[in-house]
């Protein structure tokens, strides 16, 4: 029996997609192995994995200037990657903090001989908003963002339109859920596990000309160049992660027809729940504030905090699973990423509307 | 169908543990979510990554002072962590180069502020041997070696017995192929694409104590304690490939019955393909020398190179795959890994008897 999953990640897939997964999981392609049991160099792996990036460049629209990269090590590696390749030995770089996992990649970056400084935060309110105001410096490294918050539910609304240097980004939790405005972004990554696939897999957008820009001489794990010069096939990729990425990218393309779809798609999910929490007269919270609110991660809480250990019991109960807030701050929270269907909000609400009949 | 499956790695799974991951792909544990959808945070995935570390610990007869992380990135970033971790700067550590991987590990020593030296090389006779002659420095950091080399199929038949400093090592393609005694070791790692699970996994037995020791202020992902302190969870691990792991081990536990009986089978089927080539009347060479042979990886040439490209052909047409040498150097290498039975390498040996009857 499949319940229906809010988990923020990693999260759910299209259940197309598992069953296919299942199906060849014996023999993948005729060719008599499991996907995790061929070579890596094999013709079938390499084409396999070429035409995940192929993927990756037309849902996107990217031109040839982006290179497509699949490393290991999640968002947390990517936090030292960056400044590693491109902060130079002292060198200064501008972080927009907008919550606990842009505040790690702060810190991250001391660690790797950068000098981070911050170029606007949203602490002072507890991270319910995106910044709009900006103190860039002169001529920054990069500017580090995080496009989407998974904690406190909040996503950038629009990119900042003048940079003093290239944007950089987090974009784990939104990655593929709508058409990318790359305008002014260098680098974007992604770990796999929420939109894309499954945990092990970080898949990175990189402009050649600013790989190119990067520190000599780094160790080759850590050298986005490596990758880039390689096909991301310098040593044994994570082969299985890429391929049911390359299947969920395909699910993406022909059975949800594009990002423009999976964007609309999306914003009526958010909208149905938003909807609900702001007409509930109080009894359900939006903890983002409205001009920054994330249509994947849905955070909120019960005007009765009391309520919301017996909510999340009762949802689960009923196959409503992963709704509790991150660990760090508690309440709920309801991520509708891409393969969480309209049909499944729709249920999630009916309960929130009993819940708060029987409660309220 | 299913092929009988010699690869370097990725290589063959046992069949029950793929139809087990078939079988559950969409429901695991009836937690209605699939492996790869469910929170790394959650009961049921830390209850499965603890039993991962208890299963490796017992099949190996680990004492408490090792450690057992899950690390990603392969061998290859192992190369640099390790330095990284344990050289100091401009620290002096030993290595003996036992063949591509060893050099790897090597040269990427000296991207990381390292001072590696050769303590011993059997280059002089293009790897097919292990030195048994040893010149370590006074008082190395550590010791590095690669325990089976899959390229030129050679394994260590013991390891030094006195030595000026911890043992470190590459044990990739042979982790799990037979008990392990870690005398004089510090840390052993292992890509999991050999005898464990699919790629994306790297598993890594470090003594707490030299965890200790290992440099302040790296990057939490380069940072061994980061592992050892939060049971492999400071981020989302690799979930999936932890999970075939486990599915592994306990095959290997309660299907094989430990890892003296998974030892003895592996000396089997290397005794049964080596005799074959033995006895060949100089038709099929073997590559290694004979104190030096791996049972792991079998590798050999025809006294006629121009008949190896047909012999790969017409294997593969019998559903031989995988037969190919390395790319580094051509010829044969039949990888006799766990999961492949006894009964494939007797299909192999027929195949090669009838190959060299008809052309002999």
């Amino acid at each position: 029996m499949r319940f229906h999953n809010f988990n923020g990640g990693p999260a759910v897939l299209p259940q197309s997609v598992l069953e296919r997964v299942a199906a060849e999981m014996l023999d993948w392609q005729s060719t008599g192995m499991s996907i995790m049991e061929i070579s890596h160099r094999s013709k079938e792996v390499a084409a396999m994995s070429a035409e995940t990036q192929e993927l990756v460049r037309s849902l996107l629209g990217l031109g040839p200037e982006w290179a497509i990269a699949f490393c290991q090590g999640g968002a947390s590696l990517q936090f030292a990657m960056l400044p590693l390749n491109f902060a130079g030995d002292g060198g200064v770089c501008d972080y927009v903090n907008t919550g606990l996992w842009a505040t790690k990649a702060f810190e991250e970056a001391k660690l790797c001989g950068a000098a981070p400084r911050l170029a606007a935060s949203s602490q002072d309110e507890a991270f319910t908003y995106i910044p709009r105001e900006f103190d860039f410096s002169a001529s920054p490294k990069y500017i580090y963002l995080c496009s989407n918050n998974t904690v406190r539910g909040t996503r950038w609304p629009a990119f900042p339109a003048k940079t003093p240097g290239p944007l950089v980004g987090d974009f784990s939790s939104e990655f593929m859920s709508r058409p990318l405005d790359l305008t002014n972004f260098a680098l974007v990554f992604a770990g796999a596990q929420k939109n894309v696939g499954p945990a092990g897999l970080t898949i990175v957008l990189i402009r050649k000309d600013f790989a190119e820009t990067g520190k000599k001489g780094l160790p080759h794990m850590l050298d986005y160049r490596t990758y880039v010069e390689n096909d991301s096939m310098y040593n044994t990729p994570p082969v299985h992660a890429i391929y049911v990425a390359n299947l969920v990218f395909k699910w993406l393309r022909d059975t949800i027809g594009g990002l423009d779809k999976m964007e609309a798609l999306n914003e009526t999910k958010a909208k149905t729940l938003y909807d609900f929490i702001d007409h509930s007269s109080g009894f359900y919270r939006g903890t983002a504030r409205l001009d920054s609110r994330s249509p994947m991660n849905v955070t909120y809480r019960l005007s009765n905090p009391e309520l919301e250990k017996p909510f999340l019991e009762e949802a689960k109960k009923e196959g409503l699973v992963g709704l509790g807030g991150h660990r760090s701050v508690g309440g709920i929270r309801a991520s509708l990423y891409n393969a969480l269907r309209l049909d499944e909000v729709e249920t999630l609400v009916a309960f929130m509307k009993r819940f708060m009949e029987k409660n309220g």
